[in-house]
């Protein structure tokens, strides 16, 4: 039923989610070198990669016992396409507090405003 | 209790959310406004744009009737900062896509791998 994106989101909003995948960046992982840095459970990290594989945003791979987690970054790529339209507009916004910024420097505010 | 990122994720893990954002990059608009387009009750518009105002993604007029939203870049931008550190990993990752389709071309997948 949930669309692709908002399950990527979704999997997301979670800081333990996006620390396993920050983990993931440095190279493959098993499960319970994921679970080192964490004070939680095993089972608690498993229901966390389970998440992050059902979005797609890490794979685990096909050794029986080791299945080391690797990220996936296509998922992340989607987020960073669908992020392209809102990018223009908060550079116009620094653009426009740049404006502002100079015309305070120049004292303008003290006079007619600009 | 919820970190500011993940309570901007989860706001966005829905696809009315996002069309509500995709309509604001436009300019300003009404509850009644951006509720036209779809096919839900103004209450639950209503709830959907708390949800966006809390997570910091749109703020609300003051005027006591109107009230116009408005998209608020700043929390986007902390999404795309936070993509930073993977955006690498996938340009990396389709310039070895590059390099395995290269490899195709060149035949040398009937020769020795590389």
């Amino acid at each position: 039923m949930t669309d692709p994106l908002s399950r990527t989101l979704s999997a997301l909003a979670d800081p333990t989610r996006r620390a396993i995948l920050a983990r993931l960046v440095t190279g493959e992982a098993t499960v319970n070198e994921l679970a080192e840095p964490f004070d939680i459970s095993l089972p608690a990290i498993s229901r966390h990669l389970k998440v992050l594989e059902t979005a797609g945003l890490i794979s685990r791979g096909r050794k029986a016992q080791w299945r080391p987690c690797r990220l996936e970054p296509g998922q992340l790529k989607a987020v960073d396409g669908w992020l392209e339209r809102y990018r223009r507009f908060w550079e116009d916004s620094f653009d426009r507090m740049d404006l502002y910024l100079a015309s305070l420097q120049k004292g303008s505010i003290d006079g007619e405003p600009n």
